[in-house]
């Protein structure tokens, strides 16, 4: 065998091998009895060792050094390869296990302290968590910025810089957006009614079916936070009921089944190689917003959901479906990012993301974050933050070392954004087919410009080849600028 | 580390990888989507390879030749340890890689011709099968018989010579049993009435943990073929629904429930180690068998099963708990094991036992295979075997290559019998104890004489010590002549 062809079959084994410990993932959030848990965390940790031992393969950084690609496909293979390769043999093993040891216990204590809003029983923790990232970002930087090397395990080929600075663009426009819908004189009302259980998920897996997904390649459960899991041919949902608020588990599971569309929509060519998976957050969260957002919470389709879920639970309060659909896009001030709507929820992010790069670099000590949080809480959403577990202590991510994360959300946002600016020069006729309920075109056409390339290309490329221009922040802007200023009438 | 505690350690990872692997198959045959089958073949083979490498680790042998055992719990852990690494590095890694190939597709021939009842379909599968195990029992016995060398994965330390002794002295007792019943003036009646779905499911659930099943670590869920899977703190159980016939649930779930009690009942001070496992098929099946049976269908039970059932389903045809008794253990002329009764269970067993050794030896060659099966049916049951589904075809066994595991049924009957006869005289009072539907003495007894130990000693000590006498065939026979013999009034 060549050094290219042992590559791909080591890369079969461990893609393989990474599907399990999601399904691990899955069994944990869906089907384990609860006594299972620590046997569980054994479990994990042993495959754990498995695949760390696979992907720091010394024979692997030999084939590396020898390899030539046949193709454009082998070419993306090495890519993905030699990027894994790098990444896990930089980070010395001990810190990997001590980082693995300290973030497990610094959820329990982030959940205590976010119950009892005690800010100082999370701080040395925090304190440590950060440390240890620091040490391993410092490990991947080679000299570079520590937050770029956080940063590059969720967006690989973006920058902390260039973030800052599209963010810095967007904000004003999008406070600007917050107080003029806000303060305007017509407010949707909510819905009223009741939403049975057994409806909300009837109507979630007719949802999950219009929206493409592959139900022979996949399952809808429950979960206490909804999420997708796997890649290939088995690639499940998760979703949650609100008997209060049914909009939580439509919306969960049509966010969900775009995650799990982009999985289900690679070319089965690239089937257990590294190009089988999403490419990136930021581009798995195009997928899953788009699906969400700009499709599914749009006034065309909202119009054809508004007589299903009529169907399904009879009166809602709203008289008709254009007070649905401002039920649906309905703004309210609030403090927490995940209740949040397509108008805060960017400021949300641009307020974590500018605070976790002053974390990691230093410039702000863990000590001083409630102040800076509220602070800036203040100056971007009006609204002074009355406790930590509304601030600072809403996610779970930090306490887990997730650094660098927080910015896909709003880059999937910005690529949604772009996406749906050429979705509409290529389908002129959408709004016919989402107020019919048919989202072929739409996610076929996603399908065939991003989903179906996989790891192909990197992760901008991947938007750009799509869409047919570079990406940038204007669709999305002028997106929800056109939509709220009409829905609320300023 | 010494190389005890080297053995400890590696031993631990193998045993948690091995309930990942555990995991996969109840995934596969409960919650799997349908369209991930291959998918799921490939993510299962790479664990295998996983553990494979890990069983026959060149450290481990070295380790064994040196570690020193500290305690009477350390020589068992090396005894099993031992026994795996000597078993996995005998079989050339191309042989169990062609026998995994082999077997993985003989199923679905198998498959095919029992739909079909086209024996000749079959055979040159069967052939395959029965060579490469043959080829494998040579690496394995080191002189010794090919058969013992099989067995021995599932019962190790029985010879097919001695159970083969024994089941020569069943046999005619079985046989005169069998026809003093059938031919009995006195038959019970089935059953009548509607047993709706989740009725069943609950009083299955009831079952469960009336028998003792810990579900905080563990679950019930459906399945085509009832099984119990996983050790440690993550045992499940699954049954199946016939609403014709409620006791195929609820038996099937006792008899799992039987299988899961013995892992959750093991020791927790041998947890992640060989130990922490049912020690042997046939002990694991007196486990199963003896819920199922000497407890489950005593009339003393079946007394309080009565109530809950017309609690539950209303009228059931049976006018007393008497009849429902006759119900419970009716016995009938029929082909199929699975679907056979306490009296003519074991003569399936016998007939298979016989078969698959002559097989093994190469006294019986599979092209007259078909005609051995339906000779001896004839002789052992009294009635022709119209077609070779309910012959030959019946078991999946000998397709995915389990020969030597059939006679572990029997043996499991064989220590239920001798287990019940020390539980009645040390709880002289447990039918008192059933009758009021209370399992908590008779559980108990059984996870203090035998559960609790797991894999510390031999199977056949397992039971003698959890007795206080030496195993054999008698009080079986005696329990069943008596049991029936009142019954049927013969």
């Amino acid at each position: 065998m060549t050094a290219f062809q042992n590559i791909v079959e080591h890369e079969h084994g461990t893609w393989a091998l990474a599907q399990v410990m999601g399904r691990l993932g899955w069994d944990q959030e869906t089907t384990m009895p609860r006594g299972a848990a620590v046997q569980r965390s054994e479990e994990m940790a042993a495959l754990e060792t498995v695949l760390h031992a696979r992907r720091t393969d010394p024979r692997l950084g030999d084939w590396l050094t020898q390899a030539e690609a046949p193709d454009a496909t082998g070419k993306a293979i090495l890519r993905h390869a030699k990027r894994s390769f790098e990444r896990n043999t930089r980070v010395p093993a001990k810190l990997a296990a001590e980082l693995a040891r300290v973030t497990s216990v610094a959820q329990g204590i982030w959940a205590e302290a976010r119950a009892r809003d005690d800010v100082p029983h999370f701080l040395p923790t925090l304190n440590q968590v950060i440390a240890l990232r620091r040490e391993e970002a410092s490990a991947l930087a080679d000299g570079g910025s520590l937050y770029d090397a956080l940063l590059a395990d969720y967006e690989p080929g973006m920058t902390g810089h260039e973030i800052g600075a599209m963010f810095d663009r967007m904000r004003p426009r999008l406070v600007a957006l917050r107080e003029k819908v806000l303060g305007a004189d017509r407010q949707p009302a909510m819905l009223t009614g009741s939403f049975g259980h057994d409806g909300q998920m009837r109507l979630s897996r007719r949802l999950a079916e219009t929206f493409g997904y592959d139900f022979t390649r996949g399952r809808l459960d429950l979960a206490v936070h909804p999420f997708s899991s796997g890649s290939g041919s088995d690639v499940r949902i998760t979703t949650r009921v609100s008997e209060d608020d049914p909009f939580n588990c439509l919306y969960s599971t049509i966010h969900e089944v775009g995650h799990a569309c982009y999985e289900q929509g690679i070319d089965q060519a690239y089937a257990f190689s590294p190009l089988a998976n999403g490419v990136s957050m930021g581009v798995h969260e195009s997928q899953s917003r788009i699906y969400e957002n700009q499709l599914g919470r749009s006034r065309a389709f909202t119009g054809w959901l508004f007589d299903r879920m009529r169907e399904e639970f009879g009166d809602l309060g709203a008289k008709n479906a254009e007070q649905f659909y401002g039920a649906v896009n309905r703004v309210s001030a609030g403090y927490i990012r995940t209740e949040s709507d397509e108008v805060q929820y960017n400021l949300h992010i641009m307020l974590r993301f500018d605070l976790e790069r002053a974390l990691i670099s230093g410039d702000l000590q863990p000590g001083d974050l409630e102040a800076a949080w509220n602070d800036r809480f203040l100056s971007d959403f009006g609204v002074a933050v009355d406790r930590p577990s509304n601030g600072m202590l809403q996610d779970v991510h930090w306490s887990v070392g997730l650094f660098g994360y927080f910015p896909t959300y709003a880059l999937g946002n910005v690529y949604a954004g772009c996406l749906m600016k050429a979705l509409r020069r290529d389908l002129p006729k959408v709004d016919d087919d989402l107020a019919a309920g048919n989202l072929t075109a739409a996610t076929g056409w996603l399908r065939n410009g991003v989903q179906r390339h996989g790891g192909l290309m990197e992760p901008r490329d991947t938007i750009a080849q799509a869409c047919g221009f570079e990406p940038d922040e204007e669709p999305l802007l002028a997106y929800l600028e056109a939509k709220f200023s009409d829905l609320y009438a300023v």
